[in-house]
């Protein structure tokens, strides 16, 4: 067995496309819950309550949904330098930018489907203010209770035409490893789940079927109990948010969900894994097959059938 | 700053002592609601439904109470020869042991107060029985919801008549990192929690007031939901277990608990994190004061005394 | 305004028919998590752990499956002969009964659709063995987390092939009020909610589109929380229970359930309501259309088919 | 027997007085999350999300901290005069009122400690305007999730000289059953419990020690969850606001709870009984003894202290 790669420490944050950007700020603050921490250009940065970085969502005004960046946080100074040797001789790499108002320099890459990704160690540390001071010194931020008040960014879901580039990708360029996935009857990979550390998965990748490169499917934030998620379905029906799946608990993984739509489609999970964690080192990838599939989400609910075909930026009608 | 340590993957297990096993053994399957999956000699192998090795608690008889030892898994063979390096230069090396029913060889150590720690890599994985197999594939065996039901082991607490050797023993021997800490007036620690990995803690170490040395103060398994916590005080209530303290909300650590005593007299807790990890690579030790500590626990319930004072075994009267 | 109707004081019990007995009272008992009180002929009587009375299911062996008999409890013995009155006048009545295990004398009579019920005063009160002794003298039994393990009997749902018939006859026989019901576009009612108390329903009755008269929907038991409920749903996961739908959220009434089927295939539910109660004494009813009831369930979730077409005992093929 | 009285409907509203009034609104609204739903005079009225009536909290500026009045709505106009005719009769009556911005002409009278007592017929519904229309059509207003945002009200507690007139006043003047009590040794009742329908109490009283008449101990709202109340404190936490106790679950009535001081010194709870309910007629008051209460709460916690001490307004220190 090969040692484990630790090189990078966790997801650091997503960018996101809005093409109804007031409607979507108003819906992840008021709605969601999360702070906005500040704003430049055409972005506005976000976060939940105990997110120790500056941001976890970057929300930008844009002409279309979907995913604008994915970026993970190295271990170290030294554990960049390492990942980007790797990704270069793999051919992924696209280069370094300065960074923008959440961190430092940051090292940009594609994924073969053509999702874009960012490493970075330089980070800015989110300093509450004085009307944001914690009553406890070991989170963030105040707990507000507004809206869905999820407590930290938790993982993202991609699409892609050809999940298994994705497995290579994810595998050699983070090091991540696969803890579950779907096999298909055609021997193609339907699904896989991916962590960096010990979380049950930081990214998953579904197959996308339409022929569109680069999509999103959601991102999610986890909230501390299953209760706040029940909590958070009536906050989003008061709300008028379009409520697509759940609450109910995934096969797979295990995690209770429930999926809305913000108001420019792009699909957002509030999530609870419970006390699961993958602290096994030699952990054995957990194969699902089409059969098990059939069965329906834990508890026998059949997933709905526009989480197999929305994915965001839609596909163009031609 | 340097890289951080991932040698050691995880707290094993704990074996605890008792000088009223089978009141205990009743108390860890029925009331507790671990599963047996073993025993040999004066031991019972004993695991919560969703721990993936044979054994987490190792329940042997004995004239007393208290530890018998804590097992931490390596990431891999060859870390585990890298740590007994480290260790043996130290000089807290004991020797190798053969393991038992639930792993093999492991490399015995003591720490600066006593107590008898244990390194392994070769373990044995935990295949469920028929009658034990989950309906779903990726959790170890099934939910019998017996009892607290547990997920998993989390945690456990040491008692040392200096915890600041403790804290030099475990970041030096196990590569741990210090989440938090109570820093004293008089210069001393009072209290130390550690990890090795992105839970907020595995292991904690509190001033033993009495000069004994080696006391165990508790260990904790991780329930999923708050919920299942308030629904073991029930459980606890009805069976006729001494509760200590909680339900109720750690100011450090934020953990949610419950401490009761097992019938021989050892403290088990149950806990909850809800989402909290510590995955920022570079995380900084949160410090209280002890003007931080007067203000009780978060919502201001104060630490009962005995928490401060019973520990096992008890000490001598002379 | 009339003054309400005080006679009748609350829902006793469910006479349920099993051709599958055993199996029946194995998923009652160590699933479900009722106790067994008794047993006399072909009938099991069992209770939940805070039902006051004697028992509050009588589960009996029967060629086939549905509802036996529904009794209520009225507010006093001059109450009972008041209600008898009422429904003799009515040409309701079949007749008194000396009672079972259970309870007392009875009188016995007919909704307009078959369904037989009881009404009675003298009940016999449960009073705990020793080994059944709760900890706190204000529940009738010990809680023992076995199970679902529900607190008490909650409600009844009937099929008929008009429920406005069984309108009348709710509120005429019991004096019950209408809390909630469903208008259907035709002018029939599509389904009538009933409370005799502060509860907000205690039986229901939905139109049977199947010709058939006398059927039985569901018999529910209630959780003092929704996560008892998400908790049942793995347990009835693990033991191989049918789910059919939930847990989720009803927009009529708003309780948080889950439905499954015993192994004889009588539909029991588990159910939440919150702290909602019908407090207000000239409570009006709310009124669902079929344009309501097509946005599906609070959050979202449409209606399982089976829910609209699954009965007790099963309509007969020809 | 004699038929149980069901004159009186359900606990209308409480008026309390504040003597920092600004502070007291913001922490009723923004934290404890009920509505304004109008204000005259000194007074505000407010109420929780599912309230039916136009308010269930009336605060009124004061020189002092304390109870105004307490109301009960009756089940009918017929029922009203019944009431009146019984307390006129025993003297306890003060005479008619034309009743305030929620409600119309009310019956005033005073229990045997001097709290002033309402009974009224004539309400006024809350009627939501459109931006306080809920998205389900059977709860009062929607759902904000603002602060501890409770469901509806629950209690109220007083304090008396001596408990057993005021035992005798709420049985006679309401027609309330008691179903909890304590029997201290020395022969006094230590506190009763009442209700005036299934809620298992609606009004409480304790023995007030220092000599005072006519205090308050604390008025509480129903949470639907216990998660409901954890999620609340850590709120009150965040806002700087004095919580006293809990939570924790009381051994009398089994509720859960959390108590906290207002800013002005009231106390105030939230609680959640879960499903438990008095449905049956001939209920039997469970008798509490001092060496039950030594046992301290459910789960063992002790009292704290100032719970036996604190009522409002404070006495006087001469």
């Amino acid at each position: 067995m090969t040692e484990p790669c630790y090189d990078v420490a966790h997801l650091g944050h997503v960018e996101l496309y809005s093409d109804r950007f007031d409607e979507s700020l108003d819906f992840f603050t008021r709605v969601y819950g999360l702070t906005e921490s500040g704003r430049e250009g055409d972005s506005v940065y976000l976060r939940a309550y105990d997110d120790y970085e500056f941001h976890t969502l970057k929300l930008t005004r844009h002409h279309t949904t979907g995913v604008g960046h994915i970026a993970y946080r190295t271990s170290s100074a030294e554990a960049l330098e390492r990942r980007v040797k790797v990704i270069e001789e793999k051919g992924w790499g696209v280069g370094w930018t300065e960074g923008d108002l959440g961190h430092g320099r940051a090292y940009q890459f594609k994924s073969p489907d053509g999702h874009l990704f960012e490493l970075y160690w330089d980070t800015r540390e989110y300093v509450a203010p004085p009307e944001e001071k914690p009553a406890l010194k070991n989170i963030a931020q105040r707990y507000h209770g507004r809206g869905a008040s999820p407590r930290r960014l938790d993982h993202v879901n991609l699409l892609a035409a050809d999940v298994s580039l994705i497995r290579e990708f994810m595998t050699t360029a983070l090091g991540s490893r696969v803890t579950e996935m779907i096999q298909l009857d055609n021997g193609r990979l339907g699904g896989c789940w991916f962590t960096i550390n010990n979380k049950t998965y930081d990214l998953a990748c579904s197959e996308d079927h339409t022929g569109s490169h680069g999509r999103f499917h959601h991102v999610t934030y986890a909230c501390d109990q299953r209760e706040d998620i029940l909590r958070a379905a009536d906050i989003f029906l008061e709300n008028g948010v379009h409520i697509e799946s759940g609450p109910h608990k995934h096969a797979i993984q295990g995690t209770f969900f429930l999926y809305v739509w913000e108001p420019a489609g792009n699909r957002v999970e509030l999530a609870n894994a419970g006390a699961r964690l993958i602290l096994r080192p030699d952990w054995k990838p957990v194969v699902w097959t089409e059969a098990d599939r059939k069965k329906g989400q834990a508890w026998g609910m059949k997933t709905i059938e526009t989480f197999h075909t929305h994915g965001t930026p839609p596909v163009a009608h031609k």
